[in-house]
This record gives C-alpha cells, sequence and structure tokens, in this order.
C-alpha cells in the first residue's frame, strides 16, 4: 500500500466537492465461480482500492462529508478462523494502513445510513455492477436491487473521476513497474514463441504463466488471435501458420492494482511480408503521430481523427481508399477499417471508471458522443489534463462480413474501392498500442519501449 | 460435447423422478471483474452443462416434468455482433448439439413461466449462488431475490443428485484425460521446481501456466504454501528453503469440463528427513487404506475413520497420541491432527454438487452430520454406490493455535501428549490425495500414477 496520507488526500479532494451527507463505498467479495465456496481470484472494486488501498474481500466504508472522515467495516477473524486461514490483519489494522479514524463490525453499517437518511443527509454511492453489490445496497438502503443503478450518486461520480483521472507519480510509478517487470518482458517472450505449428492457447498460457509466476495477474482477458480482425475475440482456438498475423493485446495488474494496456501485432516466422508491412506501418505512422500529439488542452478526439486521417491517406496510397481524405474521414467512411475508437484512459481499471459510465469519464458537458459509427465508439473525446494516463491503440482490419455489408448496402462508394479490397479480405488486422502519461508540456510513454518498428519487431523474434 | 442422445437421457433420468410441473435451468453470465465489460474467464453452471453440454454465456432452459421434453433460450447474433465477436453458432445449432427440442428467444421464458405458475404447475429451480442469478429469478418468479434461494426445490435437488452422483464411462474419460494430460504433468513439473530458494508465487505461476497452455484451467485456486498447517491458505508468499515441507493442493478441468483434485506434499530439497517420512508414512497408509476400503454399499463415513485410527495409531506410535486407539477416534482426540474430511464427490464441481447444500450431496436420511469437531466438516458420509466418484485425502497438521487452544483448554488430555507436540510446532502439514472411482466390485483410482510413495516423490526430484 501507499503511504496512508495518499488515501486521505484522495478521500479529502472528492469530499470536499461535495455538499453535506456521506459516501458509501462497498469494497467487493469474493466472485464465486460455480458455487459460494469456490471463488475466482480476488478482484478489489477500483474506487475503494483508489480511496482505501486495501485489497481484502467483504469490507465497506463511509465518508462523511464534506470533511473526508472515513468508517471502516469489516469483521475480525474469530480464533476458529485463524486455524483455517491463518493469522490475518484485524480491521483496526487495516484502517490504520489507509488512514481511516474510526472502524466498525459490518453491523454498525445499516444503522448509520438509516440514521443519516432520517436526518434527511443523503447517501451517495458509485454504480453497482456486480448482483451482490445490487443485493447489498437493497438491503442497506431500502431501494429495490433493480433500480439501484438509477440512483447511483451522479455528484459522487462526477467527483471521483475529477479527483481519480489525474494520476499522482505514485500512480505512474506503479505502471512503470508493471510494464518493465512483467508487460514487457511477456511481449519479448511472445515475440520467441510465435512460431508457425504453435498453438494459441499455448502461447495465450505460457504468456500468462509469467505473469502470474511474477505475482501479478492479467488486467483483463488477453486477446492473442491470427484473426486479429474480429475486435472482441478471446479465442485460441487456432494453430498459427507461416504468414499469419498474430495480434496480441494484453496488459498485467501492478503490486497495488494499476493496469497496463499493450497491443503489438507480429509476423508468425519472424518476417512481415511487403503487404503485410505497408499497413503495418499506416498504423504505426498514426499511433505515433497521435503519440506525439499528446499534451494538455488537446481534445482526445482530435487525436481520434488524426489517426483516421493518417490511416485514410494510407489506404488511398494503397488504392484501397479514394478521394478527398479529410471528407472521407468526415464522412466516417475511414471506420470500415478503423470501426473502434483511438483509446481511454487507464489506471486501477483497464477501461479507467468505465463502470461509473463512460460518458463521465471521457465526455463533458462541452463535448457529447458522437452518433457515427466508429467514432460513436470512441471512449475518451474530451481535453486532455496533466496526469491523465491515456492508451492509443489504432488498428486497421479488413473484416469481411462488415465489407460485405457495407458493400452491399453501397456505403462510402466515392472513398472506398470494393472491388481493390477483395486481395485484403483475408488479411486480418492490425492494432499497435502504447500506454501515455499526459505531462505538464506534452506526453511520456509508459515503461521501456517494447519493439515497435517492423525493424525492431523483427530483430527480437530473431 | 458428448452425442445429443447423453444429455437426452440425464434429462430424461431426471424429469422421471419428478411430478408435473417445470424445471428452470439458468445457465451462467458473465461474471464482472471491475466494471461490466470486463469479466472474469466463463464457467458455466455445472447443472446447466451436465444436462445441456452448453459452455457459452447467457442461456437458459426449461425441461417439461415428467416428459423430460426441453426447450432452449438465448440470443442470436445480429450482424453487428458478428463483427465484433466473429461467427457464432445460432441458438438453433447449440439446441440440436445438446438435443434440445425447442429454442426460443430469451424473451420467451417469463411469459412461459408465468404460463405454467397460472395454471398451477409448479417451476422448480436449483439453489442460485451468484447474486445476478437471484435478481434473474426474482424478475421471473417474483419472488424477492433475498428469499430465492429459500424457495428452490427440494425435489429437483435430490433428483439432480440422484442422476449425477453416477458417473458414466463418457464422464470418467473426461477426468482421466485431465489427469493424464495436465494433472499429472503439472505435478511432475513441480517435483522438478520445488527447489530451495524458488518462490511459491514462482511455481505457482509456472503450474497455472501450463494447465492454461494446455487448454484448461484450474478446477479451482490452487493451494501452494509450506505453510500446509493452514488448509483454507491461498497466499503464495513465501521463498521455499531447504527441509520446507511444500503442500500443493490442486487440479485441472477437462475440456468438457470435468475436474481433478489432487494434493502431493513435497520435501524441498528432494529428500524428507526421518521426521517428514515418520509423519508422511502415516499419511500414506490412512490412505492407501481409504482406496482398498472403497467399493458399493461402503459407508463414506467408515472410511473417514479408518483413516482416522490409522492416523491415532500412527501418532500413538511417535508417542504424540496415547490411549486406546479406538477410543480416541470416537471421543474426536484424533481431529486435532486430522481436523477435515477425508473427502468428497467430484465430478463438473471440484466439490460435487456442493452449491446444491452438501448435505443432499453427501448424507442421507439414514446418515445425519455429526457435531463432533472433525467429523462435522466431513462432506460425504452415505453409503457409496457404483460410478460415485470420490477424493481420499487424509492429512496430518500440526497448527500452533488450534494446540495452543486444546492444550489451555485441557482437551482430550488422556489421548494427547501436549509436551510431546512442542518439538512438531513448526512441522506444518502433509495431505495426500488421489480420486477414485467407485466400481461395480470395488474401486480404481483414476489416472496414471502420480509419484506418491516416500521413494517415488524423491526419485521425481532427483
Amino acid at each position: 500500500m501507499f503511504d496512508p496520507s495518499i488515501y486521505q488526500a484522495r478521500r479529502a479532494a472528492l469530499a470536499r466537492q461535495m455538499g453535506e451527507g456521506l459516501a458509501l463505498f462497498l469494497g467487493n467479495g469474493l466472485a464465486p465461480m460455480n458455487y459460494p465456496a469456490n471463488p475466482y481470484p480476488f478482484r478489489q472494486d477500483g474506487a475503494f482500492r483508489y480511496l482505501f488501498g486495501l485489497d481484502q474481500p467483504d469490507l465497506a466504508a463511509v465518508v462523511e462529508l464534506p470533511s473526508g472522515r472515513a468508517h471502516l467495516f469489516g469483521q475480525d477473524l474469530g480464533l476458529d478462523d485463524v486455524v483455517w486461514m491463518g493469522q490475518q490483519p484485524s480491521v483496526a489494522h487495516l484502517a490504520a494502513s489507509a488512514g481511516v479514524e474510526h472502524w466498525h463490525a459490518p453491523e454498525a453499517l445499516a444503522p448509520m445510513l438509516r440514521e443519516a437518511l432520517r436526518l434527511g443527509r443523503p447517501v451517495h454511492f458509485l454504480p453497482p455492477y456486480r448482483g451482490e453489490q445490487e443485493l447489498a445496497l437493497e438491503a442497506l438502503l431500502d431501494i429495490r436491487a433493480d433500480r439501484v443503478r438509477q440512483h447511483a450518486s451522479e455528484p459522487l461520480i462526477r467527483a471521483y473521476v475529477e479527483v481519480a483521472a489525474r494520476k499522482g507519480p505514485e500512480e505512474i510509478a506503479q505502471m512503470e513497474l508493471a510494464m518493465e517487470r512483467v508487460t514487457r518482458p511477456m511481449y519479448l517472450e511472445a515475440m520467441r514463441l510465435a512460431r508457425p505449428g504453435a498453438r494459441e492457447q499455448e502461447l495465450a498460457g505460457r504468456l500468462e504463466g509469467m505473469v502470474l509466476a511474477a505475482g501479478s495477474a492479467l488486467a483483463y482477458p488477453m486477446i492473442l488471435s491470427r484473426d486479429g480482425q474480429i475486435l472482441h475475440n478471446h479465442s485460441h482456438a487456432n494453430v498459427l501458420r507461416a504468414g499469419d498475423l498474430l495480434l496480441i493485446d494484453a496488459g498485467a495488474q501492478s503490486p497495488l492494482g494499476y493496469a497496463t494496456d499493450i497491443t503489438r501485432t507480429l509476423p508468425v516466422g519472424g518476417k512481415f511480408s511487403p503487404k503485410q508491412a505497408a499497413i503495418y506501418n499506416i498504423v504505426l505512422a498514426a499511433e505515433e503521430a497521435a503519440i506525439q500529439g499528446i499534451a494538455p488542452g488537446v481534445p482526445y478526439r482530435a487525436l481520434h481523427l488524426l489517426a483516421s486521417r493518417i490511416i485514410a491517406q494510407g489506404l488511398k496510397d494503397l488504392g484501397l481508399m479514394r478521394g478527398e481524405v479529410e471528407a472521407a474521414v468526415e464522412a466516417g467512411a475511414h471506420a470500415l477499417f478503423f470501426p473502434h475508437g483511438l483509446g481511454h484512459m487507464i489506471g486501477m481499471d483497464v477501461h479507467d471508471m468505465e463502470g461509473l459510465g463512460e460518458d463521465f469519464v471521457g465526455y463533458d458537458r462541452q463535448h457529447a458522443r458522437s452518433t457515427q459509427f466508429g467514432l460513436a465508439y470512441l471512449r475518451l473525446a474530451r481535453p486532455l489534463r496533466e496526469g491523465f494516463v491515456v492508451t492509443v491503440e489504432p488498428g486497421v482490419y479488413f473484416i469481411p462480413e462488415l465489407i460485405d455489408q457495407w458493400k452491399a448496402q453501397g456505403l462510402h462508394q466515392e472513398f472506398i474501392d470494393y472491388d481493390a479490397l477483395d486481395e485484403y479480405r483475408d488479411f486480418g488486422g492490425i492494432r499497435i498500442e502504447d500506454n501515455v502519461l499526459v505531462t505538464a508540456t506534452g506526453h511520456r510513454v509508459l515503461g521501456p519501449r517494447i519493439p515497435k518498428t517492423i525493424e525492431e519487431v523483427e530483430e527480437a523474434m530473431r
């Protein structure tokens, strides 16, 4: 854990943006896999860990508003539990390590909330995302479980996003650590393993094993596939063949739970074909230009559009697109090849704070979400601020189903040469992704460099 | 998947034990880790997979009683989903592969249930164990989520346990496969890796990586610790030292989701000390005698008591226990060293069907659960039947907190020499576990042999 003063400062910064009342934070419990006693690996709620640092299940906390004084609720183990589970830190000890002033047994939580409500003081909470959280809120606040999400507090969401979006140096250090100790070694190993004949599952397992052996865990389910054009593809059923492109999108958690999120696309067999190299360099140019553009005040949407134009220009140079690049991007024609957003914030959650509502995190009152295909999936649009950490992850994909759909509908024929696309139907997809800190004067890519240019990747695969 | 006729036969066997009505089975959804779009690896509900074989999220099914005719409910993907997720099997295809006669969109489920209830036909369901299941049942059946568990159907539980407890040859083949391809290689690798200076986390990660690389997954969170005496210990924070005992309790899933559950205790450095060897051989003798005793009609509780007597006799021979062995076990004195049960059923769930209620699975109307410390934790007591698969996992542990507690209370002084225990306080614990099929005439240990005797283990670690 960080020093208790860090968590106190975070809570104070949050509380001072709020009026009178209480803010309730439920830590996560163990999530049952197939029966209650067989749980998944424990994953603490991001906001709870950000504000209290505690990585134990079944805790809850209340922050008094606007003072920031805090209360921790948890069950101390009895001697019988110690026999089965070994010595565990007491709730008093946990509270002290989080700089929390008061601690209580779990039974004290409901009366504290009821008393506040009786006095007309609001009880704010963040949106739940597990059924158990909805049921706990129902029991505590007498709001029906299926309506609890609607009663989540917008002021608390906005205050939390305001505080947690700007990362401190201690958080950056965590993300750099996860890059250096786990993420980069994993990619270097992937570059050694991506040989013809290897099974995707074999690679994915060995890479996850490396992450676990380092005492870390994946930050999200790994994508590792020769079908990189299937964007939400978590299958690892293929065998790699010479000439395939292997797309790997994976990240690890730092010791205190911060995520990394990296993508590289590798030529199975170690050498990009000229056709692959041409597309790769378009994606790389888009990624590098977007990174170069990162600075405080720059709307992230402008970087998305910059990357889109570079992609459209590159595809035009290859004869796959045509017409005026600016107009093509404005019309959304490039989204046939780049149908997702350039990136998102990253922090304790890989899509940072996504559970609170993407628009609260990535948009603001001046920047509403587009409804255009492609741009509508952009998770982050608003101007960047110092301390934001964002992913930059453009891609170019040839998605046969989408090409057929657009072609059948005659979409954007002035910008797309559908006939020329025929020989790219089986190309797959390429994405390149790094994580970038917004500094006072510009930006810094986090972590030591992971091979990225064609020369670097081919060298690492030799 | 197995042949559709297998699932049809299972459903028919279940349904014919029930009266009129419907049996509702909710498949699992994706379990959110830290926000909805970041899920844990999917784990299907055991009963759903047993009866329908389908390993996709967000399905539900209804079985008409007592005919066994079945309905599958699921959402077919639209073209937009195909773009993001690739081609997926249709609900019609899933139904066919499970031998299910009818399939519907998810919206058809609630009206079918409502209509049945209106006609006075009961809707049976198994106990839920995830919040999302409770909320789904609330929405479907108009029972408050926090009361849903109480309304689970005892007749359905009993009928399901009756059918699913006796494994067919196709199920045994799955468990043997998981033993041969994943579990045994994992233990052989563990025996190579358990060297002084290695970190527990490093071993645990490498072993889990092997399991994943083989396309499998752990059946339950691995125990891998030099503190084997802490029974529910999932921490991997220690560094191994020469002379330690390393207890590893881990199992893998077969391609169709059947579990294995094996324990071995290894001498770090490759050689048991004479003191360790003496305790090891007591545990081994208990395990082997209990396995030898397995046959149809034998109450599993009798095997637990047999193993307990062997442990008590062995500890008496070492001067740690004293008095009459039979009387010591009857009084429960041996439970200071062997405080848990001998084992449990295993199948699709590692504690098979535990979510339905342990007593429905392991006990019957003639065999009630003991309240004595130790014996009260025995998950399985009733007479064995052909086709049951059970674990056999005796252990001897020296748990300082428990020893101190019993000694302070003066418990069982006629059977325990507390002074002699002093030099065992830091011993740790030893457990040995195999999975055993009850055959028509006796038993068969599943899978190829995993080194188990002192000679075999030391040989494998050389």
